[in-house]
């Protein structure tokens, strides 16, 4: 398969040792061999914007082992195979900004962030110092205390680092709140603590929060899931009577999480009801709002879902999800200042000295548990900077009318689609009918059908290449689409093809 | 101040809404656009490799405040202003490729790996499933087995993820050895083990093995730590013996890392007998070789550093270190296949599904802990297929042997200069001299002299902007400089340039 992206003949067959700089004359080179990559990258925006191309090219994984050449060898291969590479790379890779790819709760291609992360990757530095990144340094204590702003907390005051990611950043709100309770516990350790620790969330919550009581030693047995309703919001009634439980016990209730857009439903947990509970019996609450946390942003859509979230103790919010932010962007806030610090520092004195040119109040590399961490901020701040907060609302709204304009077609079409329940969020639950179910009663029969059918659909879809929605089972309901829209790019037009492109796929199954 | 990247007029004033995906007709200003910014970091790029631009302009937090226009706004800015606001990012941010950085572990700017990471964050995906990630999932096995055969591990088997920084590995080896020892502890936690666990690491490991034992409920003091020797390695038979202290009082001893690499001395841990004690006392063997873990790719200085690795239970290594992948690319292997999954996996089915199209064993979502995941191959594979083993073990040789150069140096300024220790690795611990302090001896006094001045050598450094070298007490020592070479930009005429400038900007302190 050749590329339509030729070096000219007296670089293709040079090696990355004609590149600066291991070359020091090898600027003019170096940029050619730079500059066809990003034409590359350029017809990539491209095609992921053009609905006449596809979203994928599906081969199984020992079939495309055989059309890929990923072999390391000994000797390196010339700047024209690694072009080639990129090329073939991006020809089998899955255009996730596609305006059809429905798949992710991170969907979408904002091509600002991403300029901004060609720039992250162009500056290569660590956010330990603002020694090493000074400019970033101050770029995440601005947007940061913006978001503390819009959260709720006066003047933005208290706390926020960036995490690699959701699961890390509800990790962090776990340390901060144990060590918030149990001073002794970072240098005594758990069996410092007279009785069982027991942390709560919702039976919806995303599993990284089961996942702390592993990790830090609670053991999932103590991570007690709270039952939901049929929306899948945390009933609060449950959450107190299951906190009582545990006292009876003489277990120690003390940590509860409190999910604002659940992972497959969308639901929001009544922040308020349960804010007051974690009140009554001294619990710190934690929102994990990774996922809805973007609302914050619309005046339209915020209230009542995410109602009192700045009553919490702590907030996880990840601007690559709803926000559009390239891959990763995830923040956690807290409500008090130099927890993080107090929880996390481990004395390295030999890193972060105390005795340099500036003021070392910016260093943040004793708040982190990671050390090094990739800059994450620059992708966020250019985009806010290109939006402002007007751009990010109008961004919110346009998701949820697109939403709401997918449940309105869906019921339109009783015959195709059977919409599982009304939604808070992006995600759109349903079940698609073929034509042989279609004389059957909405019934658990029919669903179960219908749910047996949903991975051959998707299937048909990944094999078309023209479409991608998720699919799941859910407790006791059979396998189910669940939709996100979470991308810049969907148009009505894109939902009624959505709709009608499953119809065609599926409708003889 | 100007920028000399000006968009044309009928441009300038736009907005993103004028980009793609918001304008479907937007490709052509979208890509005018972007390759204004890549011209802004094409310069930069230039920049960084030219020996007569600055590594930094250096100013307070407080005037650069002053200089930079970071806040967010109601409205979004103008295309032109995003283009100024890239190249003032990069004007005052600290050059980390440039080849007389050598402030961190990660220092340079490998040209091929950063064109991966422009295409990674193009492709903008996900690490989850081979559904939305084949190529670079695919890619991650290669490589993965590939380090697995390079650690000794028998036709590469094993299993291995990439994380977010070798803190978060080291933290997977924790959490690992921990269920492979105490497989009840996923769901009972701590209290279910009778006894307290301990683990063990030198007194010049990493921070982040000791942030282990707090994070996951051991406390500190059960991270016991192992006095080191004269090159800060780690002592035997202070392990030994410290074990059986612990033992004699009911405890159990489960963990230990062997640090290939410290931070600030580079010292190499006696990984073979360290080996011995662990069989002999049944732990599980960690070697934290983030830092040093790129020699295994010499030959010539492979051995003795890291003979035995291949004994180790699990292995971090950093390819963002020596190897010189851009941040961020952090790998941690394990001998056993099927502990990271049974370890990790919280059962999330309705994330990950069995009843796809394609083989689910090539879905990784499960096996870790942080849910989604960076793409951080793509970067690291490109590099790999530039290079070849050959050329990581030219490049691990160049950076040697540039470090022997400068001990060489070093040792003929005695005056000037005084070597703490013979390094073990590209880590260069000394002494400046200024003039007043010539005439004295060798000695702690003149010792504790040269360190008081290391901070001010050092911020006149950062104020001239034309060299960048750390330094840090440790232990009993006071402030001495840690040189670093670990970018593939240092000559020899860069180390002359280094000793020069510091007496040329210190003589007179």
């Amino acid at each position: 398969m050749a590329s339509p992206h030729q070096l000219p003949k007296e670089i293709a067959n040079l090696h990355y040792e004609d590149l600066l700089p291991h070359n020091q004359q090898g600027y003019p080179v170096t940029r050619e061999f730079l500059q066809k990559v990003i034409d590359i990258l350029m017809d990539h925006v491209k095609d992921t914007n053009d609905r006449n191309c596809k979203i994928l090219e599906f081969h199984h994984p020992e079939d495309m082992k055989k059309l890929l050449d990923l072999d390391i060898q000994d000797k390196g291969v010339t700047l024209q195979q690694l072009v080639q590479d990129c090329h073939t790379t991006l020809k089998y890779q899955v255009k996730t900004g596609h305006p059809r790819f429905f798949n992710q709760l991170s969907c979408g291609l904002d091509l600002v962030s991403m300029a901004g992360e060609w720039l992250t990757a162009t500056a290569n530095t660590n956010m330990f110092t603002y020694e090493i990144a000074p400019v970033f340094i101050l770029m995440e204590n601005v947007v940061m205390q913006h978001m503390r702003e819009i959260i709720g907390w006066e003047n933005g005051a208290g706390d926020s680092i960036l995490a690699p990611g959701g699961s890390i950043s509800n990790l962090y709100a776990f340390l901060a709140a144990r060590h918030k309770m149990f001073p002794q516990y970072k240098e005594k350790g758990l069996s410092s603590i007279k009785g069982q620790l027991v942390m709560y969330t919702s039976n919806q919550c995303h599993y990284s929060v089961k996942s702390c009581a592993s990790v830090c030693g609670l053991g999932t047995d103590h991570c007690v899931e709270v039952p939901s309703d049929e929306l899948g919001r945390m009933i609060p009634s449950e959450l107190e009577r299951l906190i009582l439980e545990r006292k009876a016990r003489g277990d120690i209730p003390f940590f509860v999480n409190c999910t604002a857009g659940t992972t497959v439903l969308g639901a929001f947990d009544p922040i308020e009801d349960i804010a007051a509970i974690c009140q009554k019996y001294k619990c710190w609450m934690h929102v994990d709002a990774a996922w809805g946390g973007g609302l914050m942003l619309s005046k339209k859509y915020r209230h009542p879902r995410l109602t009192g979230i700045e009553k919490a103790d702590s907030v996880t919010w990840n601007p690559h999800k709803l926000m559009g932010t390239l891959l990763q962007c995830s923040t956690i806030h807290f409500k008090e200042d130099g927890l993080l610090i107090s929880c996390n520092q481990m004395s390295a004195e030999y890193l972060f000295m105390q005795d340099k040119l500036y003021d070392v109040r910016y260093d943040t590399g004793d708040k982190v548990i990671q050390c090094g961490r990739h800059n994450d901020i620059f992708k966020l701040w250019l985009q806010w900077r290109a939006k402002g907060d007007e751009g990010f609302e109008k961004h919110m709204d346009h998701l949820m009318e697109m939403s709401e304009y997918m449940v309105r077609r869906i019921k339109e079409q009783p015959d195709k689609f059977e919409l599982m329940m009304e939604p808070e969020l992006v995600n759109v639950s349903f079940w698609y009918i073929p034509t042989r179910l279609r004389g059957m009663e909405k019934s658990r029969e029919r669903e179960n059908l219908c749910g047996q059918i949903a991975p051959v659909l998707k299937s048909r879809m990944m094999q078309s290449g023209t479409l991608m929605v998720g699919y799941q089972p859910l407790d006791d309901r059979p396998n189910f689409f669940r939709n996100i829209i979470s991308s810049a790019a969907v148009t009505h037009a894109d939902i009624d093809f959505l709709l009608n492109e499953m119809d065609r796929l599926g409708h003889d199954l």
